[in-house]
């Protein structure tokens, strides 16, 4: 299946010059949102993940069904502030400022394979911050899996070391 | 299963009086997590739903993996600026202020059978705006899904008319 005709590109979204790509057409799509899931949920099959985490928000929209398809739990990096109990938190750096990601204290047990499941890989960012996270935790990141990949913005450099998998590549 | 007792109940979060229910101990607890879906799933079958409607954020950790068990798309429903592509809003007050969501003008067609999921049934107010949002655009909204309710709150009331479904109830 050819999922990248379900998705849509936003020009000048959010801002002037930036080609965003929709998901939402792909996950509308029962088709093409199946095919994305199972093909992700094989992937941590192989891999072996007992347990799938996913960056707030769209990583929740693929990371939940992988996490059931898989039939292991799912555990929430969110923004901070978003998490009632005891949280580590992670600050990074962005082009202007910084992020925060939070994670619950006794999300992940120490030695789990840990899969971090996304929409986009960009920069990669958010997913380094989501496996140091872990990382903190006593988690294993066994595969960082993305939907979509924006290769040329080179973000595998920032997560040398991972296995990482997408399932659409933009060379442009 | 006794779901009830997968949840925590975290005491004066956001602020002070507040019981916070929270799921993500549901969410990573994989059998819990698993029996909970497949309930939800169950019930969306037998209402005939083809389509799920799931409101940011813990919408879409129930809605997201509810749409692939059941083999069918999931349309979001985000706070505004997030869609990238046409959207409508609907606007809603709250206790103080107001707040706003928004839904891609193409997510839903015409007559398409709708089921909106989300993790918690408090006053109403989210699921209404969903469901005012979906029928904006021509479907019908043959089911509202919650995996907890705060029945004391009375959100049916703002329902009325709709088939209302929790798994949980709290009754104070």
């Amino acid at each position: 299946m050819d999922l990248i005709e379900t998705i849509r590109v936003v020009e000048d979204f959010p801002k002037a010059g930036i080609s965003f790509k929709d998901i939402t057409t792909l996950l509308k799509n029962k088709d093409a949102y199946k095919y994305t899931i199972d093909s992700m949920v094989e992937f941590c099959r192989q891999i072996k993940a007992d347990v799938v985490v996913g960056p707030e928000a769209r990583g929740f929209v693929l990371g939940a069904p992988v996490a059931y398809g898989l039939g292991v739990g799912f555990v929430l990096v969110r923004k901070p502030g978003k998490l009632p109990a005891e949280t580590v938190r992670y600050e990074y750096d962005l082009e202007y400022g910084k992020d925060v990601l939070e994670i619950h204290r006794d999300a992940i047990l120490p030695g789990q394979r840990v899969v971090i499941v996304d929409d986009l890989l960009a920069t990669g960012g958010t997913a380094l911050a989501a496996t140091k996270l872990v990382e903190k935790l006593g988690g294993q990141v066994v595969g960082l899996l993305f939907c979509m990949e924006l290769a040329y913005l080179n973000g595998r450099k920032n997560l040398e070391g991972y296995l990482v998998h997408s399932l659409i590549q933009y060379d442009n």
